[in-house]
């Protein structure tokens, strides 16, 4: 009978144990919900090795030789393969995305007239011609003969005869036109410029002020090729600088997106403005030449002898020009004709947009973005980053396919049209979807030129997306070592002291327009990453890599000359895809509001530094700001203390998101759209551009110089005013980032 | 040994299900968490039936009493006082809300001098003084003599002394001006206009470009008081009629906001514009006068008889003016003279916030908010809506206090400052927390003077609000009347025929800035509710309550003649704190966005009856504009499609954040900044003030408007860039409706 009772018990407590285990485990209870565990689900770790371990450099090599086939400038036959080749990818039901398509714009562009090529001579007073300018670059492989070569020109840059003596303008900065016109009485002149120190329209516009009627840009070899200049030898196809010939083509405007359609898409029925409305283009003829013609015509200026700042790497004196030529020189007396048929044409320019739905929150973005188009073959510009991307979606798009991975997040690709222009596929993009994505976006990555060298992995960012570029460069293995990391790599090129962090590389600041960030960073106050690959400074002064914009730009130069082996390719492809997947995944956004707050200090300082003094004889105080700085501090400490103090994977899920929100909204917060009245599309007090080149707040230090320049006491208001307007911005921010409520 | 058997499966099978009931009910499962009722909670209909019955007529009574015992202009001690009050209520420990606290702002007001009275006074040729104006209203309550009682003047109007010859303005529209002008030379004139028909300041504004140098503005009984006119027995105190004496006072400014601080919050510090570059106020001396002395004026009038819409209810010939007055008059030959001490002065006015805490999403707000200053005691203006909003924040405090109630969203109070002077202390306030109540905030409710007359609730609204009013309007009784509800009444009033919904009672726009809305409505782009109760149309004329900026607006004049028994203030009472109870605490947000599809094909249609002909013969197209407003049509019956379809109840609530994200967020995809240069803060392109006086988008009316009358080129092309900015907002507002990806 006790064995009967020891059964019984035994048995029930086993038949107990079991049904606590069914009633716990077994049992689909009407509030254990499937999404319970999936909305609180963080990064996998595991995924993202997986896709680290799939980017491959050879893919990336053949998706290079696949774009560069032939010559794919904006909205021409080539483009319009490339739109093909990104809609097959990206629809692939392998390794495709959910989804794919294509958004046009009609925007306006700028070309020469194939039928009648522009031209530069030397003609004396009986109008023979001396010397003509070569038309087109020199082929060294039959690639630089397709007809589909746009010869080199100035993009808006106006047609038109303009005929005068040639005088040396440096970089047509204004300071350089005001230097020489002390010599020179500029009126009637032709100008020949350098590329570097002034935009490129700048050096047009600035002209135009002093009579000269026509300009010429040549690239020194100084600049661009540490001085060598020989074909035979030195140049490409030899060595990756740039052929006698070579000429940088390139848009001559001064502001983004479509020019006729300012604030607005591009489409069909929009309203344009007139085109002689348009402002931050040359009123007179532009031509840019390769530097053995130019060498032609400086060698032989007369006048005076130009300071030494102003001489390049030929082997002569150059000089201001008489204006004209040397009284001993062949060309003595004659003038130099510019003989320019641009013209300005609407078109229709494509976006290739792709996307992966996410599965938590299909409603915020990640977007990662490239242009397309490019001015000849583009290997490096922009192919070497499309080529990435298209690496980059095939490893993602399998995953996906394979049920292996949906992100957490929605991720869009974009493909951009019509960069090369002015970032116009992009500018259109984001003013048509001006409130989706303002409402939505977490985060714009852009990869144009991936690699512009193999020495280094390089950043430029918003502050606060800094940690997860560092934590993505930390787990990816620098090109062909296997001991060094990307981020141990990069930290020896380039490195800061962070007060909070110590040692750090260094992340740079996206206060241009140089790519398709622009509209993200500026228009939209979107936390926007811009990554590549880049040089050793040590072993170069080229101010870019030099086959950049010419017809040397190939996938033969960059697969002998930039990245052998794509290794460096693949390094970006890895690390932007790892920040891409963080930015995706992470349960918490891997935003950090401190590393903000460490940069506004450092323009605080600066800014004490440079306008405390004179500003409080003024009566204009700077405490406000001081005052505004500290408390986006305490903001972002507190924050911080949020987040890590929370239990956020069993907390409610509106938790996360209410953290998320206040990171991804934070750099909407320094927008205004009124405080840059004169730059178009600058919105985000701290990132906008800014001449006054000083590593603080841009508004604040434009003013600054210019009531200092001037000082009239309207315009030392104007500096009061910018402080107000850095006040409130930097105190909202602040006020996103407190308790809620 | 069968019964062993028996008993250890019997004991095992009671214990398995124990087992079974205690691991599923037993255990707090890890994955069932206490949020996931929590956050899929909808509105308690008991709370709200708790609430309506605990509102009480005779508290907000008491409220009024206590709110109306001191004159409160802005800044006063009177001010101060009510910021008390509003301070000790809303920190009470048994009524009050989570938190409560003041915010200041040093803003620019305007005021006379008390020791030096404006003056009016009809001067002989002699300078012999033959009429003086009274200068202040005439006592019939000791309220009205109280010391505190500011006199009459037209804040922001300048100081100065003017003396000329009187003529008759009509209501100093720029036409009556220009009528005027045609028969008298304007030059050195004083103009006496009646309220109505022009902004206030522009009856300076329009009178100074015909070389006007005072001018007098009046109500004439008319237009006030059905045209009654002795205070014997026709006006207040025994009727709520203006006294002869009784003076509208008010703000001579046509913008809003603090006028040194545009766009900046009026912090000590915030940089100011010079007073000399503020626009829209007077340049010439302007004083406001009882009707008792414009009779004495008007009637004395030469020249010739004015139209016969400039008639008012005076039994005498409204003349022109000669200029001047009749020969036969005692007055002839004399000058009216002004006497204006009015000056500027920086004030700190505070706004007093008070918060209840969401339970579930503290980050979405409802703020609710009325303005606390008044002209002199303000009864009606603002203290009804103010003792209103006590009665609500009593009783929903109560409730939190008692834990019967935390609503899931945050709701925000907000006492403003200086309404009366351009809705200043509301305007500041979005000025200074911009990013962060852009960002976060549902809906505004504003309730300023709730009851201006007994006969019927009245709301205007953005479109996708009134559901919900219709819902809470459905729900409360009416005034006194217990089968009748409130939106029965409503409907009976003022009701339209929608293609939805069938005759239904009128919900008004909110195209102006007639109130605290103003700011949230077209500066920020929040979904905005403005709630009163209002006249029987058919009764009175009046453009408004009589007493309305007088000193008659007492607690006499309100418990006696606008609401006695307080009856409608319940009502209103109830019906907007049941909309703050269903915006706050609703799963899905109580927003349709298909009722905002309504408005805007009404819009479409009334556009294309009145432009499409002549744009058509313009080339310019109105189909874009169809497109966008079909796009926005469909997008909205997309989105209730989902909201219908979803289990919302039992899936993540990330998705309920999405949609609601996404109807919170409509009104804010409308906002263009560069829409309406000319228009401060007017950034919504469906709301935004109009001139043009049509039913449709403001931007493209007024546009149309001045290109029809100049016939210009150039204006032409604003109608089209009208288009387009209208196409881009509603398409860009439509792609926040559709699928997030």
């Amino acid at each position: 009978m006790i064995k009967a009772v020891l059964a019984v018990v035994a048995c029930s407590v086993v038949a107990l144990t079991a049904g606590i285990l069914i009633g716990n485990f077994g049992i689909q209870n009407s509030s254990t919900k499937a999404w319970v565990t999936e909305v609180v689900q963080d990064v996998d770790e595991r995924l993202i090795e997986t896709f680290l371990s799939e980017v491959d450099n050879l893919q990336i090599q053949e998706n290079m030789r696949e774009l560069t086939k032939v010559p794919h400038m904006a909205t021409t036959a080539g483009d319009e393969q490339t739109v093909q080749l990104m809609l097959e990818r990206w629809q692939d039901p392998e390794t495709g995305l959910d989804q794919a398509w294509r958004e046009e714009y009609m925007v306006y562009l700028s070309f020469p007239d194939p039928k009648n090529p522009n031209k530069v001579t030397v003609v004396n007073s009986s109008n023979i011609v001396l010397h003509a300018v070569r038309e087109k670059e020199k082929p060294y492989t039959p690639d630089q003969d397709d007809p589909e070569v746009v010869q080199p020109y100035a993009a808006y840059g106006p047609a038109g005869h303009p005929k005068g003596k040639l005088v040396y303008a440096n970089q047509g900065k204004p300071s350089d036109y005001q230097l020489l016109s002390k010599t020179v009485d500029l009126k009637g002149t032709i100008a020949i410029t350098r590329y570097g120190g002034a935009g490129r329209a700048d050096k047009a516009i600035n002209a135009a002020s002093y009579g000269v009627v026509g300009v010429l840009v040549y690239t020194d070899p100084m600049d661009i090729n540490d001085g060598l200049m020989s074909d035979i030898n030195e140049t490409y196809p030899n060595s990756w600088y740039m052929p006698p010939s070579g000429v940088e083509r390139g848009s001559f405007v001064s502001r983004y997106g479509d020019m006729l359609t300012p604030y607005l898409a591009a489409k069909e029925d929009t309203y344009r403005i007139p085109v002689e409305s348009v402002t931050g283009i040359p009123r007179i003829p532009i031509q840019p030449i390769g530097f053995e013609d130019a060498y032609i015509l400086i060698c032989e200026l007369g006048g005076g002898e130009a300071p030494s700042t102003w001489q390049g790497a030929f082997n002569c004196t150059y000089n201001f020009g008489g204006p004209g030529f040397k009284p001993a020189s062949d060309f003595k007396d004659s003038d130099v004709k510019l003989d320019v048929y641009n013209k300005g044409e609407l078109k229709n320019s494509s976006n290739v947009m792709g996307v992966i739905r996410g599965s938590v929150e299909p409603d915020r973005y990640v977007i990662y973005g490239n242009h397309r188009d490019s001015w000849v073959y583009g290997a490096i510009d922009p192919s070497s980053g499309t080529s990435v991307m298209l690496e980059m979606t095939r490893v993602l798009g399998r995953m996906v396919k394979q049920g292996k991975w949906r992100p957490r997040r929605s991720i869009i690709f974009g493909s951009w049209g019509a960069e090369e222009f002015g970032l116009i596929g992009s500018t259109e993009y984001t003013e048509q979807y001006f409130s989706k994505l303002s409402e939505r976006t977490v985060a714009y990555i852009n990869v144009d030129v991936a690699v512009f060298a193999n020495a280094t992995f390089t950043a430029s960012a918003m502050p606060s997306a800094q940690n997860v570029l560092f934590t993505a460069a930390k787990q990816v293995k620098a090109p062909g070592l296997h001991s060094t990391s990307v981020y141990d790599n990069w930290i020896q090129y380039s490195n800061r002291s962070s007060p909070t962090h110590g040692t750090i590389p260094t992340v740079g600041f996206l206060t241009g327009a140089g790519s398709d960030y622009a509209a993200f960073v500026h228009y939209l106050g979107i936390t926007s990453i811009d990554i590549s690959h880049r040089y050793d400074k040590t072993k170069t002064n080229a101010r870019i890599y030099p086959a950049y914009h010419t017809a040397y730009d190939t996938f033969d130069y960059a697969s002998r000359f930039i990245d052998p082996g794509f290794l460096s390719h693949q390094v970006v492809a890895r690390t932007a895809g790892n920040v891409l997947m963080r930015l995706a995944d992470s349960l918490v956004l891997p935003l950090n509001c401190s590393d903000y707050a460490e940069r506004l200090e450092g323009y605080l300082d600066t800014a004490l530094t440079l306008y405390q003094e004179q500003l409080t004889t003024l009566n204009i105080s700077m405490e406000p700001l001081k005052r505004a700085v500290a408390r986006f501090r305490s903001a972002a400490a507190h924050l911080d203390r949020v987040i890590h103090s929370s239990d956020l994977a069993n907390e409610t899920p509106l938790k996360v998101r209410r953290i998320n929100d206040q990171l991804m909204l934070l750099d909407r917060a320094f927008l205004d759209p009124l405080a840059f009245p004169d730059k178009y599309a600058y919105r985000h007090v701290i990132w906008a551009s800014s001449s006054a080149g000083k590593a603080t707040f841009p508004g604040l230090a434009d003013a600054y110089a210019k009531a200092e320049s001037s000082g009239q006491k309207g315009d030392w208001a104007k500096v009061h005013y910018h402080l107000s307007v850095l006040n409130q911005a930097i105190e909202g921010a602040a006020h996103t980032l407190e308790d809620v409520i």
